[in-house]
């Protein structure tokens, strides 16, 4: 039987590093070197069978989104992902399982050009565990709390499709197109890297969507110490989304579902066209929601309407 | 019931930061300042509940258990630990055990100077995984590869106390002194971080003792491409594991049981005298109990005749 160290040794040791890793997997730690005139970023984000994905998920889709997640609050600051740690707790060590979660796991990590350094095996319930390491510049990143009232408020991407998908897994639909697309959403999300650079100097905050637009609003909200209206006109509309869900539900999943890593950000009206610009540039398309306010709190307005609405977002502990 | 941004504003938001942290807990990131003239070392360390501490462990025993583990890593690489991040799985947000968890945890990262920056919370089954974030100066840093053969062979400590403290809990032996002491040293390792500090520029190549002494020499020697003579009549004997588990199986848990976090290094004989002056200025006891050889192999001898052993170290996955 494979053992822990010819585990890591098979799938999570690489041939050659980039220059900047010092030493890499296989000693007591990493040793990175950080250039002058850059921060350093780090974060982590851990993925648990049955609560962040459902136990039929393929070991792909489980190594992609297990550094997806993490790349996601890379680009919510704008910075650059440069190495990871994995911790990875598995109730065995299966080969073809392993090989599949590796082959997931490098796919984006080769897409981001990010380098795995580290990390320990053990044994136990799965949970997988990724530290990220990015650099930004000197200058300045993106935050939550830099918003101001007047500044428009953007989402990235089709937020919902991410959890209609969860849905459809959840609920063993029949797969029809329309629901590979949004499970595609769900199983591999596209982390917005080059969007947050591109944002880096021209958003006044941002944050990633993974509890839910209108949770994560409302946090984006209190960290800037102000509040938000909301457009729901203005929300973009998946149209696997409502041929699956009918419009109603679809647009309450775009709102309450999680699980979406776009982005969240508002933009000072004076940075609007070259902010504009800049996000044409990346290819992602974006769309202005909504615009920061003066008093506390999330309102949603249709047409100029306040609709109430409850957040639902993701607590794990409520 | 509390909420997982309660949970973490009540217990993991630190009123303050040092200088170097610019951004800490609560954003999708940290973003922290490296200085120049030091490398960024980094490592993680999980600890799953009934694989790493059984399930009686005090929650304090287990905050401190977590992060003693990883600045134990920072220790083996003679680096300055400063920052960390935690991950924390936990099947409901309980709060005398999250208040006293937390306590643990925070005395020890009090003691060794290092921050709080970021983390995330998960509900599932428990598994505590911190990453951790040191500096060390770009001169030198201590890895498992530099050993040469001829160089002494040390042992921070007395190793085994703390595997023999693991049996104490697990058979729930009647707790008298000796059994006390050996459970103290599973519960609330010590971290080799002066030490560490204190050999970096003198070893010649060094690992903490996690998996037992045994397995982890194997390791090191591996890493260096030479062997090691273990001369067990000079392995420190831990009076209290003689007095409940005897001569031999003192001796067994001292080679092969794990989880002490003392430090394993070897010094080239020139700087002998000059590292013995550095240990000593430690506080931390440390024995020569062996020299590395050209051949490959860990030999264990007694007074001169090879006795042959059976490496036992943990393995995960075997």
């Amino acid at each position: 039987m494979m053992g822990e160290f010819d585990l890591i040794k098979r799938y999570f040791t690489p041939a050659a590093y980039p220059s900047g890793v010092l030493l890499g997997v296989g000693d007591d730690a990493a040793v990175l070197d950080t250039p002058p005139g850059y921060r350093l970023v780090a974060a982590v984000d851990t993925i648990v069978e049955g609560v962040h994905f459902p136990k039929s998920s393929s070991a792909y889709d489980i190594g992609w989104r297990a550094l997806a997640v993490n790349l996601s609050d890379m680009a919510a600051m704008g910075a650059m992902p440069r190495w990871f740690t994995l911790s990875l707790c598995l109730p065995e060590a299966n080969d073809p399982w392993l090989k599949e979660f590796a082959r997931g796991l490098f796919d984006l990590a080769q897409a981001h050009q990010v380098q795995l350094v580290g990390g320990d095996t053990v044994k136990g319930p799965v949970n997988i565990s990724i530290q990220i390491l990015g650099l930004v510049e000197n200058d300045g990143w993106l935050c939550r709390s830099g918003a101001q009232p007047g500044d428009v408020l953007f989402v990235s991407g089709v937020p919902g499709e991410a959890a209609g998908g969860l849905q459809v897994m959840l609920q063993q639909l029949e797969l029809m197109p329309a629901h590979d697309v949004l499970q595609k959403h769900f199983l591999r999300p596209e982390p917005r890297v080059v969007l947050g650079r591109a944002l880096r100097t021209l958003a006044s905050a941002a944050m990633d969507v993974s509890d839910g637009v209108l949770t994560d609003l409302h946090k984006l909200c209190v960290a800037s110490g102000y509040g938000a209206d909301l457009h729901l006109e203005c929300l973009p509309v998946s149209a696997e989304l409502q041929a699956v869900f009918g419009t109603t539900q679809a647009e309450q999943l775009a709102l309450n579902g999680g699980d979406d890593y776009e982005l969240l950000f508002t933009v000072p009206r004076e940075r609007l066209s070259q902010t504009e610009a800049a996000m044409a540039g990346t290819g992602v398309k974006c769309t202005p929601i909504g615009v920061m306010t003066r008093d506390m709190g999330v309102r949603c307005l249709r047409h100029g309407v306040v609709v109430p609405q409850t957040v639902q977002g993701y607590d794990h502990f409520r």
